[in-house]
């Protein structure tokens, strides 16, 4: 007990001050991004569809999830990655979606319409379902191929079951979905950035009550949380830079793998609520268009305007209000999901646990 | 081990059960309250010191912490008193604050500028002094009198140490002290509100890491935060009601009552920094000007305008901005606050705890 609790405590230091760390990382580097992207006119071209009163967000910095992700890899590889090399996985697939990403923020800023680069969404589509893929391959093989996780999945008031290679294309979808879900959420000043603050907050505390099998998890978490809210300062309401699809799909993914590696990725759509109605939002409203328009020779919307954050400030809400009561269910959420994962506690994970405290943790 | 996880397991999900009941309760009592004060025009005259941009906020209903601390008393005597007495102590002090925050937002509500009921500003200091002062007895006497905490302070990295009667007078200006710097932080949409809840999230945490001995007052924190919760959901900019000082006050007092008995209050300067920043700004400026005034006859200031948000309007940032900052400090400050906390943990608290699990926790 005592030796467990000192080394957990050791990891609770090391995540808390990665998490301050991170803050101010993310704090200076931040402003010097925005201040050259406004020195080279790298302004954002506000997507066309949105309601009219977002037309003074033209010519915002974008792409500073670049600084985001640049800012957890330098971190998680200084302080966060020898002898937890499991850790390489997050990072891996954050840079691959963070440069998947890149592209499409680089056209927005250009303002070229033309598929660049012979780059279209078809073929972006494709690269993420590979990497979610590979990912899903790594987490599923045995050492030496992989990191020998089976297909397994914590049920809450249940216990550990294994889908077996069933898991390989559920996480490949998980991955995706979410960093398309997050990127779809990205369309409020602080919704996406506050939302995955709370995502990762909540996988920090529930790897924190399954320690010591995901200490280097719960500490990755924090740096992210850290890293987030250092962006959020930045991003307040009138935002001075976006996170760019190169920070919602990298995070959205990093936060899928976060979820599969905890092995309690059954909780991911309750704490990323938030992140499952904008997308399933998007899914009802363009069906029910095709569908009606299939019938009746007509399309039809059910919501005023579709992803949920505008159907709700066409409904009279401020942006502010949006951002706050998402935020506010997405907090409630996280909660509730930190409090199904006590049931994993509840049922003796620290004393199944197989991992030696120290050394490798894969 | 397995018992005591047993327990605090237990205990954690009665925290989270009733943060949750704590939210909905809020939602749905706080949104009867504002379309009453509407239906009977009870809206606030606002301040005529702020800026001119806060004339807006003219005729928004006021007074919603009497729901918040409604909702907090009535759950807490449900769920949370039988076998923890001690939890009256908080529970007292809210509501004795709450009333007489009740005089001021009235006051506002009628718009008089009279000192009416008999009731002027030094009167009001002087009963918070005297609920203040009754509050740190009770605290410091042994049982039957008191809670039997002698004049103990828990110093993170150092330890346990006992100042003796001083406690009295300190615990008294501690409690005086809160109420009113929360009470002066509630001058923004939702700043009040979010770091109160951080800083009863953070109080949570902290006596989660001292359990079992603090569970009630674990429960507790988490009773507050759902509450605090959904209060900003009506508070969100531009906010449908004010918890005025009934809230303010209320809450204030009873976060530092929190942090008396959990012995941990020498954290709450940093817990609650944005409330001593506020604070310390008011001071400041009112002191330097009077001196300036008595050296050369011309008043000068430091802030453009006090309490320290204020002045970071003045300076260019949009509410949502100095809002979202402020709150970005408090969750990092709350965050440092709890790592120091952790210390306690190290030190073994759990070991010398003397408290029986269950029974009376005094």
């Amino acid at each position: 007990m005592t030796i467990l609790k000192a080394v957990l405590i050791h990891d609770i230091a090391r995540a808390l001050v990665l998490a301050a760390a991170a803050f101010l990382v993310v704090l200076v580097a931040e402003g010097w991004w925005i201040r050259l992207a406004r020195a080279y006119k790298l302004g954002k071209r506000i997507r066309v569809d949105g309601p009219q009163s977002h037309m003074v967000k033209m010519g915002t910095p974008t792409m500073g999830g670049t600084v985001i992700v640049g800012a957890i890899v330098a971190l998680t590889i200084l302080f966060n990655l020898v002898d937890r090399w499991s850790i390489l996985l997050p990072i891996g697939v954050m840079v691959s979606f963070g440069i998947l990403g890149v592209f499409d923020d680089w056209k927005s800023l250009t303002g070229s319409k033309s598929p660049t680069h012979g780059f279209t969404v078809r073929h972006k589509f494709l690269l993420m379902l590979i990497i979610a893929f590979v990912a899903s391959l790594v987490l599923y093989l045995p050492a030496p191929f992989g990191l020998n996780h089976s297909g397994i999945v914590r049920i809450p008031f249940i216990g550990i079951i294994n889908v077996g290679p069933l898991f390989i294309p559920l996480a490949t979808l998980l991955i995706v979905g979410t960093a398309n879900a997050v990127n779809l959420t990205d369309g409020l000043d602080s919704l996406a950035g506050w939302n995955l603050t709370l995502a990762f907050g909540a996988y920090g505390i529930m790897t924190f009550l399954s320690a010591p099998r995901l200490t280097n998890l719960m500490v990755f978490s924090l740096t992210v949380v850290g890293s987030c809210a250092a962006f959020l300062w930045y991003n307040a309401h009138p935002a001075q830079v976006f996170m760019g699809d190169t920070g919602a799909l990298a995070l959205g993914a990093g936060l899928a793998i976060v979820a599969l590696q905890s092995q309690q990725w059954l909780l991911l759509p309750i704490v990323g609520i938030i992140f499952v109605l904008e997308a399933v939002s998007v899914i009802i409203q363009t069906s029910y268009f095709k569908w009606t328009r299939y019938r009746s020779g007509e399309g039809k919307r059910i919501f005023k305007m579709a992803p949920l954050h505008h159907h709700f400030e066409k409904s009279g809400w401020s942006e502010i209000q949006v951002t706050q009561r998402f935020t506010l269910i997405g907090a409630m959420a996280a909660m509730i999901g930190v409090s199904m994962a006590l049931t994993f506690a509840a049922n003796g994970d620290l004393s199944v646990s197989t991992m030696p405290i120290t050394g490798p943790q894969w």
